[in-house]
């Protein structure tokens, strides 16, 4: 059923809802039921491995994380489940997101976490990451990619007209 | 069938492979069945984006991409398919990779790559990270891949005895 | 015939306009006719091989691409392409263009991006290469450009004079 | 008793070993008693927490922690424990240990790492660090810390010797 | 008695107060007392010495110092002291903090400086450092922690529920 | 008449002649004359002056500059010609080419040099987009950039063959 | 005498004014006198040659040189003259004045631009430097740093007065 | 007289003298007399800043400092003189020098370090840089340093006679 939660949106902070809050309205876009959390990998450890640890058993299928600074919400999570954990890489601070797309990208061996783009394509395309992932056992999701893939195209024929004139 | 080719294996150059190799070993330690390719985003970008167009009828659920220097591969095989795409950006050059995992990680929104490290721990997370996305849909490869972490575990209990010794 | 359009400008968004009109502006400055279009590398790729495919026949002679983040679309130009591509790498997003500059100027052995600065003056200068290029065939063009190199000498001089009081 | 195990070493791998060696032998030499530990803050996150847990009540007064690449070691143990933790960067990989220096170093507020030299100064410094934390509480620890500095102006004046002739 | 100044808190520049003062409160809510001067390394570098060359017989325990740019005030204090020394590298200028983190952190072998993040975490996690250091021989202040610890995640639950509604 | 030498390539020092070689091997495999001259922007920059102000009369239509460091070289030749000028960023040094590639690309508005990549592709790529600048009045040289790009797709395909075995 | 003009100080654009200007002020503070000028090394280069080669003969002691971007101008300054040079780099545009810092200091052996601070600190310093080069033959001017040096000092001392209530 | 010792050559390990000492060279090619120390700014801090207090009532023009890591030494020597000082950023360690460059050249606004290239260029220009201070008031020296710079051109005619054939 496609009401049942299969992706986990996971943030350290509820400061990073405003720019989470955008890959989560392209998850309601795509019908696909997800929950959000706020917890810390440095403040609320043992939750967050509880977090990915049942993940798998809730019924989840993709965990999402967001994170900044020296950002390891992502490789938290991913130590401690089977499911595929994307990572996005939260922008600000002194190192403008540089520290935390090291963080999260830079795993080792053994331990991936999907990382999609630092800055405000990140939340949209960890998202349709989900959304493909999930797409990889829904042939209906992967339509409505297919229609979303032509939406983007039609977006950019229309922004062609509007430079013409 | 588990036989079926699910995962597509293409690099830039054939100078890759003995990193992407690596990846390769993980596939099949997995008994996961790939196919393997050279195309360049730049040299053969046509049949870049024939190979993505079709990969999905062909069967494939992922492809993984490995490519250095400005590392267009992944964001091309990603332009035409609705298949999640993995990027492995390949170090290597003036640069040392810094060049290859930006133009990897930084695609615009509405068309991700999953971006793994870059370095030798890139190519083993490329293939894990695929086997998580087969594993939403496949119990069977959830259970290998926590045979896999339990593993994982050992190795570190392992090196711990080494070096008390 | 001057009237012809000589000079193809594509961005891969319309948001780059406002930085790639300066560019146009010094193209109508020197009577170089050019056409303009968005086409994105990622979200319409066939669009953008067929726009560099048939660029040569429709009688082009240079093209200008301008795009950001990891910037593919001055070498996806160039794949399709014996023409000079000329690539504009636009600053933004939370590495400030860095990710532009490296994904336009990395380009592999085979296939050249002229790459000019990332910032304001790129838009400038990529228009001011590409009538340097088509000043190679063209007298009457090189002539402009010593006009308005003298022009730029005479703007320091000016310069010089107002900081003396 | 100084005989009391006070300092925890902890590494990522035992690849760390040889670097982290070194900070080992400055331990002793200082009479500080310690124990070495791998522990994978990815491959063995509980191991990692539990660690840190229970450092106070078994005695340790100090967390040494050494870790490579997307560098979490420090900061999950950091979040179970009221002890300071010192982190070692370690260099190594495309990012030459700057991702490691930056996973270390930019914690959240509320979970400091103390962080030290990426490169081979680290694990020296991260001993006569946890040196002078002790040292706080112990003049005797604080008088050898005299005499090594001691020591050290008198290797500079013996270098100075050398370059004379 | 807790009321002796065991903390002395060093900045490059009264400029630097807004930013060290968010550190002084949280040694003020731990009941720590501390001292705060204004020295600069370069413009009254006999100063920097003499401070902490006598800290450790006026009682101080640990230094906490903040600097920009080429950030030599925590390697200064360091050079003259056998106490632990906190680095805060200041961020601001062109380069960001980068200059001040890299000047602070990359200190030689024989003479550390506990570094902490660039940026506003920097100050809170050097106060929570020093009270960690002076927590290895005061159990009151570990408990202390330990609250702080609990508050911490309290206030992660509680942005949890803020963003479920 | 193609023999009529219409390139020059510049270098700053002769150690930069086995890099720069492998451009001089591109433009000979294509026929177009050059000549080749160690001048230095720094140490004979009188001569790197007279050098480009002379260039267009003398016949050439494109110029090459390759210099490491403080890399001023196409800066100072572009100051002094309307021919548009090719930068190749040589690698090297402790900042690894970056420095080269910054101080080439990033000319202030009103004189570009159209720079290539950092790295080995550099030279190669630098003559294949002087004979593309060429190409642009030559539609021989243009056949001759088509069978070139056949012969890169070819390569691939090989490649591909390769790793298939 | 002190009148005679012994600085010049040379800016690539009046844009950078503002900014130079503070550096002016120092050098007036000290009376030592000045002329200014607005010359660009890739835009009047034979101008900038021709300032500094005549330097000498007009009684110049030292050159002040201020560029951003590709921030050429002090060493093409430096090329021409046995005076010293010193570079200000300039930041600003989207490498924030990374690229004016790697292109000023970078130079290669034979040619040396004494570089300063890039940020607000650089005209200043510039300037300061200047004044000490002078000194080295001015001793009057050494006792007027003398006094600068206290006037620092006692800066800070009141800086520290200020933080204390 | 010519014999009296007017450069102070500083370093802070004998480590750094096979590099410095091509500065050194360079200095008696030119017949300046110069003295050198291995003073260490963190280790031996007292008599850095004792050397550059009495370095001008010695009769030392000019102090030369070399460095890496968080290269303190020349601010630390420029804290406490009159004299210009320059720095050389030496490289090595992860971070390759950029440490050392940031750490020397980011001075504070009152205190500059006159910074020379990080990599094989520094101690030669610093060593030139000297002398051309010392040459604002030293005809002689000016003169040997025309000499000096035909030569540097006479050796790229030479080179570029040597790649003609």
């Amino acid at each position: 059923m496609e009401n049942e939660i299969k992706v986990g949106v996971v943030m350290g902070s509820d400061s990073d809802w405003p720019l989470v809050e955008k890959g989560c309205q392209v998850l309601e876009k795509f019908g696909v039921a997800y929950e959000k959390r706020v917890i810390s990998a440095h403040r609320t450890p043992l939750e967050a491995i509880e977090y990915s640890k049942t993940a798998e058993t809730r019924g989840l299928k993709v965990i999402i994380a967001a994170a900044g600074g020296a950002a390891h919400l992502g490789g938290v999570l991913a130590s401690s489940t089977v499911l595929p954990v994307i990572g996005i890489p939260v922008a600000g601070g002194a190192l403008n997101g540089l520290d935390a797309l090291y963080a999260t990208v830079q795993m080792p061996s053994g331990v991936p976490v999907a990382t999609v783009a630092v800055g405000s394509a990140g939340p949209v395309n960890a998202a349709l990451l989900a959304i493909q992932i999930l797409g990889t056992a829904d042939e209906n999701l992967r339509e409505k990619f297919k229609a979303y893939k032509a939406e983007l195209a039609a977006k950019v024929a229309a922004a062609n007209e509007r430079i013409q004139s």
